[in-house]
């Protein structure tokens, strides 16, 4: 394998695949990436078993190709390394076998490899007709849900993000069972059969962090993994076996109380009140209604009280008084892109459903706090 | 103890202050702040005992004082509380005896605070005439010199930077005996008797923080502290004791090898070679003339080598080949504000002596490493 390529080009796509690297990984191999130079191009891969990503380069966009080949590289330092060279072209070639001869300007690295022959085999599949989504729509429903998934291993299911496509309808939520975030997007196809899977919330962290613009991506869907397809960048993951809780009955259909506020005012006043406290995690933060007045407090008694009044407009009837998490309020209140948002609720001991103003297809539900 | 008074300006002077609050400090008393409003102003202060910081903020620029008095206020919680109100004005008010009422716009907090009458009593000292620096001479010094510092306790000395002033030359030296750091500075004004102390390095670097232009920095020094005075905030801290050694002796007065080379030729080469490590703090990197070129290497058996050659200017005589620690040489070069730098060198066991080409006041010197 000998090549000469452009540093940007290369370091891109390093830092795509490298995202499946795991840190906790404890198989020397899987923490190499594969480099395989072919007639096609450059293909790199990084896995941990659970998640693979797959970059392609194609051979227009390398500078010079003088003989194909492939090589497991240390990925601790090549990127680094890439990215520090002095040079914006970079000679890349394997000597004496398992070695990389890195070598830009007047800077040369010999790194020691792995051999490929080790390299897991890992096979990416795809169907004839993959389910297509804009990127940016994929990457906004992501942000939208993924925050409030669980991170207790005791309840694997809680730990990812779940799929459910009927016809054109996709229904993403995540859910810790303290709150839950859903996300509805109408897609362009159909599909035959309903679909519904549930994928790791970190892995579909990682996919995020890779989406940047509206190009479509792919998702081809089997019954143990799934395979998303985003420009040059093949990203398979695992997913998560059992049946995902319906969680639509947990969402009320008819409200009480329902008051229209200011963005600002509510996320200030939440975030303010928050100070108060010796654990972020379990600070809990008070609403009352009084009318057109909402008074946002929380008190510590080692520390002292805080109140705040803020104007907002509420339907006629009952008042009501809540205790929160401010933590999984102003989670769920950063993904809300609204000025004006509308907090619906039945009682003190009910969920607090939170939506934008003007759309729809965004419902935040916490639940609330008991306190005496 | 009633005022109001701007945000920034309240702000601006409990950050000065916080400063010298301690996270391992376990006396209640002295997580506070105290407060105490006189007719001149308020005078806000927090101490660890080892350091002590006063700022003064005066009555011309506190918006409106209804009536004096003092007491001591949680840290932990104030600056974000007062940086985090929704409003530019806030008022200010000590209610029920040892609570802070602090109120801007609709927003209400009310913190418990400690009895003034425990804080202790730090007196605050100062000289006829104090020696004085400007601010930003004083700033450079230090960053030039304190990352240079020990951190093991076990040598007290060495954690502290020492300050030698004879007539109006004020030698700044900090060494953790593997390097040195030397910035001479000359002063405007003359002292009589020989000034030698040693200030904790950490405390200094706080200082270091708060000065931000070339407004006049006092110095009161005493035998056992030393208080700084710049604009309105006066820092006093103790001071160590015992003899710091005589480091001049440490620098050699003649070299068989001087080369000068281009800044950011060398410590990008050195950046780089730096990269093939496990142990960040260790790693060791070579360089070798060959006459008017410089190899910088590294080599780790794990992971590879790396080779650079760099062009330098280097005066006739023997070569030379030396090895030594990559994160010193860089946190050294880093201090030399020169497009061109000066290496001096005797042998491979002898210290690597480092100037700017420009700027004979400031060396910065580092034992080699002995490789086998």
């Amino acid at each position: 394998m000998k090549f000469t390529i452009e540093r940007n080009i290369l370091l891109e796509n390093l830092n795509n695949v490298i995202k499946a690297i795991s840190i906790r990984n404890v198989i020397p191999i899987l923490n190499g990436i594969k480099f395989e130079l072919t007639d096609e191009g450059l293909y790199l891969t990084a896995s941990n078993t659970d998640l693979t990503i797959k970059s392609f380069i194609e051979k227009k966009k390398i500078k010079k190709i003088e003989s194909n080949g492939s090589i497991v590289v240390q990925s601790k330092y090549i990127n680094e390394i890439i990215r520090k060279l002095p040079d914006d072209t970079i000679n890349i070639e394997v000597i004496d076998g398992l070695k990389l001869l890195i070598e830009s300007k007047n800077s040369q690295f010999n790194l020691n490899c792995l051999k490929v022959e080790d390299y897991p085999q890992i096979k990416l599949e795809y169907q004839k007709d993959p389910i297509i989504i804009k990127g940016n729509v994929f990457k906004s429903m992501i942000k939208q849900t993924v925050f409030a998934i669980s991170n207790q291993e005791s309840r694997p299911l809680f730990t990812g993000i779940n799929f459910k496509l009927q016809g054109n309808i996709l229904e993403v939520t995540a859910t810790d069972s303290y709150r839950l975030a859903k996300k509805t997007v109408e897609l362009s196809d159909f599909v035959k059969e309903e679909i519904n899977i549930t994928i790791p919330g970190n892995n579909i962290s990682e996919l995020d962090k890779i989406i940047n613009d509206d190009e479509n991506v792919e998702m081809h869907i089997f019954n143990s993994k799934a395979l998303f397809v985003y420009k040059n960048i093949n990203f398979q993951t695992n997913l998560l076996s059992g049946n995902y809780p319906n969680t639509n009955n947990l969402i009320p259909d008819n409200f009480a109380i329902i008051f229209n506020a200011n963005y600002n005012d509510l996320y200030d006043a939440v975030d303010r009140a928050a100070l108060l406290t010796q654990n972020k995690d379990k600070n809990i933060v008070k609403m009352e209604t009084n009318g057109n007045n909402l008074t946002i407090s929380s008190y510590a008694s080692e520390i002292g009280r805080t109140e705040e009044v803020i104007s907002i407009n509420k339907n006629e009837g009952i008042d009501i008084g809540i205790s929160f998490s401010s933590k999984f309020m102003l989670e769920a209140l950063r993904t809300l892109n609204d000025d004006e948002i509308v907090v619906l609720l039945n009682s003190e001991t009910k969920p607090i459903v939170i939506k934008s103003s003007k759309d729809e297809t965004l419902i935040q539900l916490i639940l609330p706090i008991k306190t005496y």
